[in-house]
């Protein structure tokens, strides 16, 4: 906050010291008044401390590859996550004030072992193959393009087929309910309850039919109950939005633009209550209009050159990489090949409390 | 009603004079008394009017087709739509009091001219193909199993593209329409709009893809955006479930029978507001229980024989046959062969009004 | 339906001899073609079979006692209730295609038995006290004004506890629930379960405090837990409407006009699923636009005189009076004096399967 | 999280060195590993840094009163208002993670300039009267027992009518929406827009009666269009509650415990997305079970004297008294005498994301 003028005149000594007594006083009584600390408590709009980040992915897989070889992955330490850790954020894990992102690497045979926790949480591969992670007893493939749901409460844990490390992306809402003091956790057994290896997961078999819902499971869900989304759908689904574009019809969200929603099909809406994904994908020399959200997303690219100007500036990115973007950043993509790109965020909390806002800016020129 | 004694003395010859000149006086001013019909009006549950019924597909084929030698499809009467006419309503051409259930027959090369309605609709294919049904624009192929959407309010015509006739079920929501007095009508073009004849609509290129939305579009609706359910993935998603049910895992409505319902992606519930539409496959000698629910319905047999079982009597069917079966009926399946059903009922607005009752009844022995 | 121009041929005396074979053939199967009876079926607008109609309160009172006299209340007519037939409904007792209305009547010292039923229903008292109604053992007082709920399958009765008849409006959604086969009923005790007399219903106590809920009972409920609406809330709402227009702010429907909804607190929708309910106040002078609405209502006058203009023909009626508006009738109020109306119509219906349309025409000269 | 056995080996020296080499690298590429800190971050229930804390209202008042005359209340400093700064938030004005709670003192005819902020913000007074709270120009009269709203984007100024100072306690959701950075705020006039001083509101007068809505606004909205919840009304509910249990009926939510929930009449859910405010009234020696829930609360001593029992530690509390409840805290209230306690929390939050949990823990022996 910033006020036009200041109408109020400056203390005289006497006041001084009586101001510093009474401030005293507030602090023993573990209090503390609104009007000294105003601006950053309520500004004029959103003055994240999170910065807009790149993480390139090389690095992080060379990273991952040491843990690989110092650090086990079993109980003691559950998983071989390495977070991104905004710098912005004192040097907390945290991607955003409430997103986790991670690579999480898993050796050749390894195996994570299964637990519950109430975060909800996510793996998008951007390459790779040969894991498959068991949730509530069921196991499913990951390859590369799939999105993988772990919503809050189901066991999981992971197991490696090959004789190849593997690593992926693991998205999870641990800051946000960090913050809101609303996690709990439960171990399980040592190893995956189902070390079978089937193409699709029964969740699949189940629900990943267009349109269709089994009869047997009609009730409305948190969360959706496909475990997989997988990248032939993805892909074929942002190929026609473009085509669709080409022959003058509606589809993309603008032009050169195409974009899907993963949702959950009970209720049409998000995945999960406090994650939203998104897939994206530019035509090459395609540029987006300028935006601004109320809330937090970081993309991973996962094909192709471009850029991604955050506030003004540019940072171009490739296979991979990583970006969060905080609250209210001036945000604009740019792809210079075909340039695809998978998104998170921790806008459906926003729009669950009503909180929600977008700012559409000038186009570029 | 049936009162368990009445405690009502018969008149004497003055009071039955004085009453009947009371009714006289009521009819008069346009009254009718409760007390005289209560019964009929406030039955201890459904005592429908409308009957279990059977009609045999063959003979309905061989009557539309005499029709299309004798009826146009254009101008004047806008459809060669012959309707199921239940042998308890009177004459009226009605299902069951809230559905439509008609055959409609469209020539080689004939055009049914665009229009649009209030009502809801739908078409399902038993057999043939080379029509092309043109909705708001948009020319969606018809073809067996395919389940095919105009919702309410959608403009939509016709094209048979072959030098063969083609004929299908077409299900609407007219006589509910038009008992409530909510019935709205608009003529289009006398041609369709379009006569391209693509594999798949555009409706189905943005939206048929599992768990996935275009982010071009993501307000909820109040119908389907899907133009057409194809046969290939309900009569996968049915298989799959027979698989996971044989493999020991949940799936399956009952032993051996399998059922999905056909659903709004926006929203997860039904394709529109006043017609649920299903699709049942019941193994080789798998039998249901028996079920009353409120609302009625209409069966169409797709393939395979087997048995409907409707308050005790057995009606014996088979592949294009058709079904009403009228609110709170105890009804049963039994499979000969294979047996795979569609079924639509009206079940939606009891649900939407919260008059929805179901009973499961003992199994069969 | 009235197409621009017929493009079909008359048929030549061979092809109506066959056409005549065509049609018998169809009834012997019970069959019926569209083409027939298209304009009937999906006309451009509704056209209602109900008719605009009036019937004076001071008639029905008299029929009423007359009634009273001659027909007793308990066991085998379970209540002395003479229902509104609307003209244009061959002989039926219903006010609209959906909705019931009637006057009942309770001599000194009657009871009328307990029962229960999947219709809802209301009472609203335009005259007269010392009645309670009991409403799942909940004695609920009646007195001019008031605005009295009994939900689907709520058990309930009445009892007269003064030595003077008392007689009130009826409203149910009986037509609506008959049409579509979804009518139960059970009976009761043939006394009242509770013969207290207390001022306010003890669902009153626990929920007519505004913007309150009681922590005890926080889930969502199909109808409103409110017993009674009493006019004392009814009156200062409306009277505070139009004190607001005076002093220049919002708060009335239109100038002069104020009017509120009665409303269910667990959701802030209508009292029950089939059936809304509004009080109207007009100043003397004042004059509505003209409205059309798809659905039904019923009006009864609670005070003053005016006119209600229904397609263009002026009804003018007073204290008790009833008036049936059909489906798509143009409607407008004008007061004389102060003009109170109570109204109920089935437009949830209609909003809950997104078939509502309204269309407001020009403000009157 | 606490695993069952460490299973995995202490590092050798070499393998020390490179982990520290690891570890250096991952801090020089913004990366933090998950398993140095998954206890912290994923626990097996919520272990709050908020500590379960109480502020004395005598203290409060007397360190406002001095406020009150060395701190201006206009522009710079926009509210006198001293914050609650529970003891384990590191010094942040925060009563718990989630949620502000502070007492703001407005001195004899003083003005709190007119603001906005998308924050949602409510006033419940516990003594004192005279302020009229602008709220978007409508005057709202504040005095002891009233529960006021002013939700997110409302803008708001307060002015003291009178010669006596005044206190009260304002709670918002400025925590939870910084740490999202989802915070607007806007400057509006120096002076509030309407120095009438009515007793009531005008959003009282349009929608605080029972059950009743205005026709001319029958959107859902996001906030309870009531800007004032009168002390009568709550009250008279609770005591109804007490009565009904003495009368062998039920209402209250346990034995001697009666609560109310204030909500939004146009959902009948909480008053604001992301804050729910209750009142509870407890006969004298009355005393509840003992409650955990996710999320966090703050309570403030209307009336009466009494305990509250925060994971087994009694605190003693009296008239104006407040507690802060962090997440997950085993919590019990006891009266001694008649006890009346407002009490605020973020549970809204939880429900809408589904991570709302509850345990209910044995009775008190």
């Amino acid at each position: 906050m910033n006020p036009a003028e200041p109408s109020v005149p400056e203390p005289t000594p006497e006041e001084q010291v009586a101001l510093d007594r009474l401030y005293a006083d507030f602090g023993a009584e573990n209090l503390m008044p609104l009007w000294t600390q105003l601006d950053g408590l309520m500004p004029e709009h959103p003055t994240p401390e999170a910065r807009a980040h790149v993480w390139e992915w090389k690095r992080l897989y060379t990273l991952a590859q040491r843990a690989g070889s110092l650090v086990p992955v079993g109980r003691g330490g559950e998983r071989r996550a390495i977070a991104l850790a905004n710098p912005g954020l004192g040097g907390r894990p945290y991607a955003t004030p409430t997103l986790w992102a991670a690579i999480q690497y898993l050796g050749p045979r390894e195996v994570a072992p299964e637990h519950r926790h109430s975060q909800n949480a996510f793996r998008f591969v951007v390459e790779g193959e040969g894991v498959w992670t068991v949730v509530d007893g069921d196991p499913v493939a990951m390859r590369r393009g799939d999105f993988l749901l772990t919503p809050g409460w189901h066991f999981h844990g992971h197991h490696n087929t090959t004789d190849t490390a593997m690593a992926w992306l693991d998205g999870l809402d641990i800051p946000f309910v960090h913050h809101t003091d609303s996690a709990f956790f439960e171990f399980g057994p040592d190893e995956v309850t189902d070390r079978s290896t089937p193409d699709l997961s029964r969740s699949e078999r189940l629900w990943a039919h267009p349109g269709l819902r089994p009869v047997s499971a009609l009730e409305r869900r948190a969360n959706s109950p496909i475990a997989a989304y997988r990248w032939e759908h993805t892909d074929r689904a942002l190929a026609e939005q473009l085509a669709l574009e080409e022959e003058g019809h509606p589809g993309t969200v603008g032009p050169g633009h195409a974009a899907v929603r993963y949702t959950n099909p009970t209720t049409g809406g998000d995945v999960m209550p406090t994650i939203r994904a998104e897939f994206h994908r530019l035509r090459p020399g395609a540029e987006t209009a300028t935006r601004r959200e109320v809330g937090s997303s970081v993309f991973q690219v996962f094909d192709g050159d471009g850029a991604i100007v955050l506030d003004g500036v540019e940072h171009r990115v490739g296979r991979g990489d990583l970006v969060a973007v905080p609250s209210w950043t001036a945000m604009r993509l740019r792809a210079e090949s075909g340039f695809d790109l998978f998104r998170f965020s921790d806008t459906p909390v926003f729009e669950a409390l009503h909180q929600a806002r977008t700012a559409i800016e000038e186009e570029p020129a």
